[in-house]
């Protein structure tokens, strides 16, 4: 099982069926859409039927994992667990590792004919929740590593007809870079002093500290890299406030959901615009409330 | 400033001047190893002359920031700070971000002629010690994304005759592949506890805890990739863990050097080989005694 890029496979290649896929090693298994392991992470996804929770935006898919499904419709009938592929897109999401995505002709956005390979995706977040049909599924963000208009650059050509190209304006170069000075601003205010728990984690090579974004960067939150939106926090506090493990209230800034810190406030020495706290809420809410741990 | 691959530089292209590299949009500086600043990151680097801390094998490299040096000669005659292209580094290092890697003619495994282009590298540790000049220096260590074979077999040809391929058996395909079961394994073993501190960390999507290797896996450090060479921590413990801030004593279990956990033991449910503890403690020797915070 390769990883990452494959010398001979150029993003926009189409192959004419999911056997000469298996052929050419590029994806083996040949009914499952999600070749991967719980040892080794998955490398590689095929879109092709879709799920009914299923988004595509081309460089950001919401992607639902297998299992639970009526073997003669696209119904789902019982709960999908994190297990077999699930697994292995979990673990591409915890390493980081790309996953290799392809359009089926099935798709909105895939070729008349074959199955197309759309290059690199990284696995941004995942969760458990129950989709539409009222069983449990899992649910996997995924992002390009190409910006929208690159990946439209080239595979162009061979979206079909019929879809087109999705209604956005390309915004060639107007990509947001971030600003990676911005968390030792934030660290610096603090003195790398968590914001939740007030720790200071000491190194050799410098205090340890995150300057974490409320809103996420980027799809699929594409929360704006600034300041305002920005906490220092040490990490633990970051894992778990990134898996709205507990949240801010932003009407008095008091810890929510996290034991030991009941009642209690974040401290604060910078503007924090309160609508970020709030977004970060409003998805605490629905990850807890759908969730079954 | 581009980041990771440019589409029309394969690895193994030679160009013959810097100003050429800069022309072409390559490496934009002239004279600076180091293409990079501290809001970006830092996307290139360029080997010529060489430190005399500087350490090449091909798939890694010790690499010395920039400044402190004689204008005239290659020596070491003040500190370097990590600032502009050493912070560029040290954030390249913080959020793993691609570095473009060059070799001049003027290095060990450069080509006969010009600066060669050697792939993609990240940077896994950075540190500020003494040299061997006796000044600060900041060092870097950049691990290749392609195996050992992959760079030779890319740029073999454009090796400069004199320096041959260094001396190492090939090992095709053998390279070990990461178990990502393991983390896992451990973290079920202590509950997702810290083996330090023993906080159990909650998320609507499981607990949070770190598989985590006591000598470092790949390079620079080789450890390999069993239970016995790991340990289950928080995101904290294991963040400072890493950056070598305590270390745990090998004979005794003891936790060293950690504020509040002084004369407390790691609670231990698995078979752990004493020997990755010592290794550790080596270089949190190092790095202690050699730093200036």
């Amino acid at each position: 099982m390769e990883f990452g890029n494959i010398e001979r496979l150029q993003v926009g290649t189409i192959l004419q069926s999911r056997r000469e896929m298996k052929t050419l090693g590029y994806h083996t298994p040949i009914q499952a859409g999600i070749w991967g392991a719980s040892k080794t992470g998955a490398c590689s996804i095929v879109l092709s039927e879709g799920y009914e929770d299923d988004i595509d935006e081309i460089d950001y898919i919401k992607y639902t994992g297998h299992g639970g499904r009526d073997p003669r419709s696209p119904k789902q009938i019982a709960d999908q667990e994190f297990t077999v592929g699930n697994k292995g897109l979990q673990i591409s999401c915890d390493y980081n590792l790309p996953v290799r995505v392809w359009r089926g002709f099935q798709t909105k956005y895939g070729p008349e004919k074959g199955y197309r390979y759309d290059g690199i995706y990284y696995v941004k977040e995942y969760e458990r929740v129950i989709g539409v049909s009222g069983f449990y599924i899992c649910r996997f963000h995924l992002v390009s590593e190409d910006s929208y208009e690159k990946i439209i650059d080239k595979i162009d050509s061979t979206i079909k007809d019929d879809a087109g190209t999705p209604e956005r304006v390309p915004t060639k170069g107007s990509r947001i870079k971030r600003d990676y000075s911005l968390p030792d601003i934030i660290k610096r205010k603090y003195s790398s002093k968590c914001q939740v728990c007030g720790v200071q984690l000491k190194s050799p090579s410098g205090d340890i500290a995150i300057g974490a974004h409320i809103k996420g960067l980027g799809k699929p939150h594409e929360g704006p890299d600034k300041l305002s939106n920005m906490l220092c926090l040490c990490p633990n506090h970051h894992a778990q406030f990134d898996a709205f493990s507990f949240y801010i209230e932003p009407k008095n800034l008091e810890i929510k959901n996290l034991e030991g810190f009941e009642g209690k406030k974040i401290k604060i020495k910078h503007k924090i615009d309160m609508k970020y706290f709030a977004y970060h809420k409003e998805i605490f809410n629905e990850k807890n409330s759908n969730t079954q741990n």
